[in-house]
């Protein structure tokens, strides 16, 4: 096979993940996606470096066996505490989420002043306040906040409920007083209810999804190593590592067209 | 050390085998307690089976080496998933949550119809329906439902948020069609916000607090056993595999009384 028909291998713990499946398809409609969702050990969030680094190189093993070209870390939490040992022991270039989130959040901000919103982990690593002061000169004030409960309710489907919306004006009431007027959305489930952040935090705030940002760099990139695969649609397959019928079913909800098949693939 | 001195093993998913712990140290004040909280691989309810099994076994064999005269397996998914096993491998007498929550339904009900929430584990793997069967000859109706969020939303602290009452009517509100005049807690989580779902299920329908069933349950097994300890005030040693910080500030609010410390456990 040609490097460049080969597929991007994209992984998350859970259904978050396929935010960034879908901003790399439409923006890349003819590469082929490889996609894990770690069902069997969402949430990452909570959970040690050490497991989630675990996790993430198991996974990304398993990526590789698929001939991927590419690795995207389609999640925050793997991203802030295993990208440098992914980078380490995969032979293929691996992606974060934080750098492109960070990157978006720097060229949006008027006042620089940033909020980001995140798993606890996410959060306590400091990874976005680390990546602005590293991509940008200037002095940014940036503001975490760790929201646990929007990753289940995201897994859970109640992406309209009132019972989402009433957890959203719980944890980012407070955060309307930092005086951020741009926040990034610091975890791949959040865009799935961007739309009740959004509404809770006001027009006055811009939201960063970092779906969108990372498929930009991820286009960069192939394109800086001359892999960008041309022509017609590519596929697109989806592996699970628990309950692939929910994982189906919720997945057609966020991609919007409905798909052949998850398949289940366990490790050990 | 006699045997009779030796403590109680007590574990679970996290920190929702404190109301058994709990329950146990008001009815047996002169035992001693070891209790260990899995925070780092909490939800147990959406994991498989063999997952389950093996994060029991691997705590189990480490309540073995405090010495304890029996484990109580105070986490429902893994008493619905792990108990046979536990039972074979594990050198002391391992007592599970669904026999004595199932017993205390047959008790409760007027009607014959029972509910049951859980996680979604416990609901599918049918182990209260088995139980209830087991355990009268008398035919009853059993309904499942699995609520999923609940753990999550315990675990973050939110039992009084009207997020958490909202939850629960979503859950609940479509059960209440199904006749039953009893519910099991059918996950140790849940009596932590025992007296919301109460409100959402109304007067008509008594509630089941396995916590409760399973202490009367300990008791007799240790007096049938020659192993009842009594005289001064038992101690209390709690381990957790993650953020024992955060596990001692919900502890304390479940427990009512503050403790010494939390230790960290980890495994591998």
């Amino acid at each position: 096979m040609d490097n460049t028909d080969k597929p991007i291998g994209i992984f998350d713990s859970g259904i978050g993940g396929l935010t960034v499946l879908r901003a790399i398809a439409r923006k890349m409609p003819s590469e082929s996606l490889v996609y894990f969702g770690d069902t069997a050990h969402v949430p990452y969030g909570s959970k040690s470096a050490e497991t989630v680094t675990h996790y993430s190189l198991t996974i990304a093993r398993f990526l590789v066996k698929q001939k991927v070209k590419m690795i995207v870390v389609a999640c925050n939490t793997a991203s802030a505490l295993a990208l440098e040992e992914l980078r380490r022991q995969i032979p293929v270039p691996v992606i974060g989420v934080i750098e492109p989130g960070a990157a978006a959040a720097i060229k949006a901000t008027r006042n620089r002043n940033i909020a980001v919103i995140g798993t606890e982990k996410t959060i306590n690593s400091g990874a976005y306040k680390a990546a602005v002061r590293k991509l940008s000169r200037q002095r940014h004030e940036v503001t975490g906040l760790a929201c646990p409960l929007f990753v289940p309710l995201v897994e859970e489907g109640w992406w309209k409920k009132e019972v989402t919306l009433l957890a959203a004006r719980e944890y980012l009431n407070p955060l309307k007083t930092c005086g951020a007027d741009t926040l990034i959305l610091g975890c791949t489930h959040y865009p799935v209810i961007k739309d009740m952040i959004g509404k809770v935090m006001g027009p006055g705030v811009s939201l960063v999804d970092s779906a969108e940002a990372i498929a930009g760099e991820v286009e960069w990139r192939l394109e800086a190593q001359g892999l960008r695969r041309r022509g017609r649609k590519g596929g697109v397959e989806i592996f699970a590592s628990d309950d692939p019928a929910r994982f189906r079913r919720l997945a057609k909800n966020i991609l919007g067209t409905p798909f052949k098949e998850v398949t289940l693939k366990t490790f050990d």
